[in-house]
């Protein structure tokens, strides 16, 4: 008996912006499997067996639902976003390169979802009308000099740049030197998004100017996603006083 | 009388990958505002007046549905994706600094979808693993020769890269190009992805080893997506011959 592996995506985690595929996908589920707080936002039924772990496991927690799926039951591996994004579904990808034989009849699919960067930009307005890049700042599983290698080639051909996993208790100084490295590329005034629990309860975004954004970088946290604008990036305003956040599509030639 | 303004994602196709927010946004319309065939994705209701116009517009249409919202109407301007990658919502904050003042008390909102990439990679596996670049590949509201700075900035950076807009009947060899400039940075045998009409009817999805996409450049049409695999992307074996493409989390320090 050969069971399933769905790589979920629970957005950003409004319930709103839950996809109806990603629904049904959870409704199909024998076991549910991810980091805790992902878990805990599936609602519990009868029949819906709970595997929450801690964030750091990607590998362990693949594997334990690979092995669950092999056994026959329904898995569902949930990851907050997009699965696809600095997220379960490449752990899950990786564990599969053992090419254990019991996995080898797994159904495994992956189901999108709304990942930070795109919510963000919707509450800001739309900040990603130009050519963008999305990086995570994390030096977890590559070296910093990777990081600064690719931000840099980002800024330098006027990309607007995503930055996943800002900051962290051990990493507190990534973001202040990357938003430091950015000021090389971008005017003092150039527009940075500190965009936190998009879509949820506690939801705050901020637009700084560059210089001041990188003072106030340590008030950042794991739930910000930081939006660093191109050149061309500016706000205009809307009803109520409201300043929108929008890049042009048009680019001109650069310098 | 003041109405809104609601720029909706519509997903790639899939009516499963509409968000709930999506579907009250169009619920709560009174006027459709965008390019035919996404305006004919929605089901046709008494109440509902439907502006289709066609591609090549966006400002004039922005305009318009500015227009209608200050005249007291419930506006859903519709993109395919997401609104904000390539799509209306830039459009619409371009056309708002025109300044005009009945437009100041509008209502305005974007509600976010799941863009071509992402759809694209859930169902290829997990390519989005890294970090990557989203680009348009259209030299209509930008220069070639950004285009191929940015291009060349994001494979020499090694990241992923996903092309919007690879080719048009006006824009026949500009694909064809970009891949070979990838050629300068990523072995002949890197993974190129042409994801065509994902989560629609006539969905095609085909891995080539870059060499070959090179020169399968003009199979691909508007409704593909294009994306080059960073140095580390690769396949894994799956279920009934399945191949999977992903790239692994990690990085090792750059060449």
């Amino acid at each position: 008996m050969t069971g399933s592996l769905t790589v979920i995506g629970l957005g950003p985690g409004d319930p709103r912006w839950l996809t109806p595929a990603a629904t049904a996908a959870l409704d199909a589920a024998t076991d549910l499997v991810g980091y805790g707080p992902y878990v805990g936002r599936v609602a519990e039924r009868a029949g819906l067996v709970r595997h929450a772990s801690d964030n750091r496991v990607e590998l362990d927690r693949a594997r334990h639902a690979l092995d669950l799926a092999a056994a026959g039951r329904a898995v569902a591996v949930v990851s907050g976003g997009d699965p696809g994004v600095f997220a379960m579904a490449a752990a899950v990808f990786e564990a599969l390169e053992d090419a254990r034989p019991e996995w080898a009849s797994v159904d495994i699919r992956v189901e999108p979802g709304i990942t930070a960067v795109l919510a963000a930009a919707a509450k800001l307005g739309a900040p990603l009308g130009g050519d963008f890049a999305v990086m995570s700042l994390s030096d977890n599983l590559k070296p910093w000099d990777v990081v600064t290698r690719r931000l840099e080639a980002a800024l330098a051909a006027d990309f607007v740049v995503a930055l996943y996993n800002p900051i962290s208790k051990a990493r507190p100084w990534q973001l202040g030197e990357a938003l430091k490295l950015a000021g090389r590329h971008r005017a003092a005034d150039a527009p940075v998004a500190f965009a936190r629990a998009i879509g949820r309860a506690d939801e705050a975004i901020r637009v700084l100017p560059l210089a001041e954004a990188e003072m106030a970088a340590t008030t950042a946290d794991m739930a910000t996603l930081v939006l660093i604008g191109a050149s061309g990036t500016r706000t205009v305003g809307g009803a109520d006083g409201r300043r929108f956040l929008y890049t042009p599509r048009s680019v001109g030639r650069m310098p």
